[in-house]
């Protein structure tokens, strides 16, 4: 029996509670002050009120200032907390970490610092670190298709956890996997981590096809979102290489694998539809920002395409070895009309 | 202005004329005996009776007994029958083939020969050419994405030459590409024929999620078929790779393309879901039967089967390697219960 903090009251940390339960773990969990209603309703009822499904009953809940008192004794420490809150978090949680601790967490992709470094999550998360625990408390990160409420209903799921400390990862593997949940382990962290960032983006220019096949007049257009999954596939695999990662994770879960549940539906693929119908990017996210929903393929195609831009000007690449980025950069960033450019995209032949 | 021949009115076929005549190309489209309750409605309509669209005006339209008139003079023979018509018509058209022709297909897969052999649709077009015109007619394969209506709706589109002759299959990119149906060029017959063949076989399992999901009472399984979605995409570039195709192929449109439109909608996914909620496979297949539809991945998983038994056999791959596979195998062909086969499926960790 492993000893687990979840610190974050989201859906993804809470529905991880069903394998952790299901292997008789102890999970104490924390909500953040942004989750203290959430903490009640879970109080009161023993469902998270997002997620709309019942969690274990052997939850130990804590309050806002028992931060301190839930972390005492955790092996794992599985962070719940969405991108934007994590060096907050990270600071919060500092005083309480000791050696022989393992962080999860289950926010992924890439961020962009202030000076436009662009780092993965697991590196945010390891630079919030105190100084002297660095390189011993190991960060696993948690990759691959999972939709919170299927795991949370125990739909089988498999996902990757990626650390460059492989040990970390594997006995995280043995705490985690049931026969509903299971876990594979890469240390291609990079790889991992692009592909989590980029699928969101790549979305997006699948839910274009759905709204362009209204705007056409056609019941399908299969061919088209299929031709941009795997064009998709193949830049992210490319943008992945540059920065160290390996082009098999793409073939894999944390790549195709994520790019599919991602394209099954959600929020990306609802702004493309609206800008595959006709509305202008500017138009679709502010139409998505009075919906009060977040769009992380949007700023993940910025990143991608700065990223790229990079490359090109250090000559390591040409910006038409990723005309889908481009395209859906120049759709989402300077308004051109989803329909005239992906009509006119020129794939590498 | 290319001269071609389509022989064959299948549905495919048919709607590759709508490229060719956006290019200006003169086209005749000669049917099989098999065809002509379609031909005497196109002449009849100038619309393709399973397609509902119009075909163009200029199209040549020829008897069944005019087979030598419909392919005097043509560069290109676009073979329109299904695999199983292949032979036949090859030993027809045998007297009235030349030099300097070339075969572009569309049928494509994997064949299995009386003594157990397995080769491409291609080798079979191949074998089939009269002996002196074997190194001068070649082959191209068309690959990847490419739903026959979408095509003929001018929907975007981007599929695969492949061809030993690159330069063949240049020539026809020449000849076939538009700005809605673009053409890639590939020399890795192989790689595209496994993909086109498993990849049927593969969307059953995505298939049986949509069934399954019924059965357990969640409304989404999209964890389960994104995992069996990233390791289909791994099992066909291993037996791809085995066979001697490359893995970037599985990347691309031929690979990951095709799987993603195969597991949109059709037979396959039909069939899948009927075994999915319930039905043993031998009750689905014959549901299939009554309702006339051949399920193209029932055959593929039996034919990936055998080729993969096979090359455990000579050491070269252990059939645990290929779970999912296997999961198939036993779920199509000794009709295990597909919930107990697919929720105690263990993938490679």
């Amino acid at each position: 029996m492993a000893k687990v903090v979840i610190v974050g009251a989201g859906v993804m940390g809470s529905a991880l509670t069903i394998p952790l339960a299901d292997n008789g773990h102890e999970i104490n969990l924390w909500g953040t002050k942004y989750d203290q209603e959430v903490m009640r309703s879970i109080r009161k009822t023993r469902t998270h009120p997002c997620l709309g499904l019942a969690l274990p009953g052997s939850l130990h809940l804590f309050a806002l200032d028992e931060l301190a008192h839930s972390v005492e004794e955790r092996e794992i420490i599985l962070l719940g907390v969405a991108s934007g809150g994590i060096k907050s978090v990270m600071e919060m949680l500092g005083p309480f970490l000791k050696p022989g601790m393992v962080i999860v967490n289950v926010a992924k992709g890439l961020e962009e610092m202030g000076d436009g470094e662009i780092i993965t999550i697991p590196q945010v998360i390891a630079r919030a670190l105190p100084q002297q625990l660095r390189s011993h408390i190991p960060v696993v990160a948690i990759g691959g298709p999972s939709k919170a409420r299927e795991v949370a209903q125990r739909v089988p799921t498999s996902v990757v956890f990626a650390s460059s400390s492989v040990r970390a990862a594997q006995r995280c593997r043995k705490i985690f996997t049931t026969p509903r949940y299971t876990v594979q382990v890469t240390s291609d962290v990079i790889g991992v981590e692009v592909g989590a960032a980029l699928k969101n983006g790549y979305a997006i220019a699948l839910g274009m096809c759905d709204g362009l096949k209204k705007r056409e007049g056609v019941e399908t257009m299969n061919n088209t979102k299929s031709t941009f999954f795997a064009q998709a596939a193949q830049e992210i695999a490319l943008l992945s290489r540059m920065l160290g990662g390996r082009s098999s994770t793409v073939m894999g879960l944390a790549g195709v694998g994520d790019l599919y549940v991602t394209s099954a539906e959600g929020r990306n693929i609802t702004l493309g539809e609206l800008i595959g119908s006709g509305l202008p990017a500017f138009q679709a996210l502010e139409e998505m920002r009075k919906r009060r929903e977040t769009v992380e393929g949007y700023p993940a195609i910025g990143i991608g395409y700065r990223l790229a831009r990079k490359f090109e000007d250090s000559g390591k690449l040409r910006m038409n070895q990723l005309p889908l980025l481009k395209a859906l950069w120049s759709i989402l960033y300077e308004d051109k009309p989803a329909h005239e450019v992906l009509f006119s995209l020129r794939l590498m032949a």
